[in-house]
């Protein structure tokens, strides 16, 4: 697997990046409008939220992907106002971005991705971003990927930002990647929005079938308050400007890549967790030793959402009962006589009955910025892990005041 | 329908109360243990958790109902301590209180039900019930129910009773029931003892599936934070002193019984409701219009359990986009542009697009202590009610120093 990289070493060729205010927040300031150009045309494989109510971000793209056969030139994306719920001038709004985008880039409207993140519900004025466009446009630049990972944000305290690269047949191909998160964060994609470029050739249907998988692991493996936003979105964009022969599946080098992108995808995703509203703990959730991989999924995942479970956590309460609960929750048959379970490396239940451990020495480690949850169930070899955060009376305070 | 009763007044002939201070509790003090007994042996229908993990009294409790031919005399019932993830002790320390019960009452062991609410994982000191049981036994009193309506009590801050009568071929017949909630209340049963006594004989298959109806209406229809207990009980007890004819489904007097009861049942769950962890506000959220109920259910569910719009609530906020986008993630399809909300009276949303109303008196009308939420579809004539309250971070405080 690749290190860790600095952002700066791995940004791919061809990607330019800029951002800017155009004043759609409500509260504070900073870039809220950011452009982003390749050089090549890429291809582009895209997750979209589960939910039923779509944001006219998403409607658009999934057209414009369809037109242009799943390639783009560009991504306009705001933060401030998720143009959701917004009717057909939501629409329209969608629209002018694109057609002016398009303008002044010299590149075909359905080669341009929307994408929106804010509050829902209130109409937005296409005009607040249009008329950044053209300064945006001057300043594209490689080094502009901090200032778009910046105006992306929403309640979240920081940037999100990950790379690595590879060597695939002596090309050297590099994968960045930002992210937005901070609540709304749920599995089967969150109020997140996610893009990952690289300069890699990639086979479009393995493309798509990375990105799926990717998601899997990283971005539908997270929690931070169990609800699913309207807005969800992650673009994967490979413009091959390494060079290289196109990556295909089921070869060395399509697992390499795989795993390269899986690595930078969940560094995204954890780092969406720790920054979760409120959060101060990031736990991440082992569950060992199911039949199936779903099984571990679905008792990892009724866990990482039990309320119960992540006031424990903000709490540092070693309260094991709560975890064997949520588990018990999951719609998954399990005997609770045969259920181990580790607080970081501390056995705390041993089939199913508690077991002697020092709690105040428990209770002094669990107030440790990380934590881990193992959960082993002796009937199988499947397992899963997931992330999730402690649940604080900060999260009541960021959503109890939102829009006011 | 009957009228809300003062429970005083509608006290079940034969069935006596009491309650006392064993000590199980590790905050706060007053009673913990109460005994229920009941002159008659009643027929007895139960609601049992769904969740996989099923506490020691509940496992006991079914064992009982088999070999009892689901009737009972007695049910002993405590606080402080949930029996739950104890192992064979905690089965063997649920048995001894049933021996002990039926020793001193001069009934079989399998007369007796259980039932415990407090912390998982703890193992339970049966010495602490049984030594008590003897003064309980010589306490038993009609309007012991004040008593052990406190004793069943964990984080709630006040006892739940309902009362109602009514005429069934001349006879007069009380139903009175009892209640604790608080948290981990969750449709399909949460962190909740219901207990409802009533003097009404009814035919035994009728008992049960009003209870189930019951308990459909108004138990699996609430929600403070979305957890599912190990020890969610609910018993109805029918003890036939009133001396009716056995009541039977299908008949005009099965009907007034049935919605009797679930009245009874509905101001129950509605207070567990109201006195949730940390909760401020009751609001009641309507679907309307899906085409079939479970459609609707899903929808109020996913809307009740919303992090968002509980936050929302607690801030006064009238964010309907979180509303709307709660209702896309109950895996119902709907066209968002056929969506119309009310908050209160005011309409905020019509076919899905904000309406022009005045964010102010709004927000002053929602600080009210209940708020009703009214979803509409317009695709059919089904329709639900459900109850949830606002997330504050009073929740959090309780929940986060449960233990320690």
């Amino acid at each position: 697997m690749s290190q860790r990289k600095n952002p700066n070493e791995c940004i791919p060729q061809g990607f330019l990046f800029a951002a800017e205010e155009g004043g759609l927040r409500t509260h504070g300031s900073g870039p809220d409008v950011a452009l982003i150009y390749t050089v090549a045309p890429a291809r582009v494989a895209a997750l979209f939220t589960a939910n039923r109510v779509k944001a006219a971000p998403i409607l658009v793209s999934q057209d414009h992907l369809r037109g242009s056969l799943r390639t783009a030139r560009a991504i306009v994306v705001n933060a401030g106002n998720a143009n959701c719920a917004t009717g057909e001038s939501g629409i329209r709004a969608a629209r002018q971005c694109a057609t002016e985008t398009a303008r002044l880039l010299k590149i075909r409207p359905n080669q341009v991705l929307l994408a929106s993140t804010g509050v829902i519900g209130v109409p937005l004025n296409a005009s607040v971003i249009t008329r950044i466009l053209p300064s945006l446009a001057r300043q594209l630049h490689p080094e502009g990927y901090v200032a778009a990972s910046r105006a992306i944000l929403t309640t979240d305290t920081r940037p999100k930002v990950a790379a690595r690269s590879l060597l695939i047949s002596g090309r050297r191909i590099t994968i960045l990647g930002m992210a937005k998160g901070a609540g709304m964060i749920y599995p089967r994609m969150a109020t997140m929005l996610g893009f990952i470029f690289t300069d890699a050739a990639v086979e479009p249907p393995f493309l798509r079938a990375a990105t799926r998988r990717m998601g899997e692991l990283s971005f539908n493996r997270i929690s931070v308050d169990g609800d699913t936003s309207t807005n969800d979105t992650v673009f994967v964009l490979a413009n091959g400007m390494a060079g290289n022969k196109p990556i295909q599946e089921k070869s060395p080098a399509g697992k390499k890549f795989l795993e390269v992108l899986t690595a930078v995808a969940q560094e995204l995703a954890i780092e969406m967790v720790r920054d979760g509203e409120g959060a101060r703990k990031l736990a991440e959730i082992r569950v060992e030793g199911t039949v199936t991989e779903k099984q571990a999924d679905a008792i990892a995942r009724s866990i990482a959402l039990s309320s119960l479970v992540k006031t424990a956590l903000a709490g540092a309460d070693p309260n094991w009962g709560r975890i064997l609960a949520a588990a018990g929750n999951a719609g998954v048959a399990f005997d609770p006589h045969h259920v181990d379970i580790y607080l970081n490396r501390t056995l705390v239940c041993k089939n199913g009955v508690a077991t002697h451990f020092s709690e105040p020495t428990l209770q002094r480690q669990l107030r440790a910025k990380e934590v881990l949850i193992r959960v082993i169930f002796k009937q199988g070899r499947a397992q899963t892990r997931f992330w999730t955060c402690d649940f604080t009376e900060e999260y009541i305070r960021i959503n109890a005041s939102y829009r006011t």
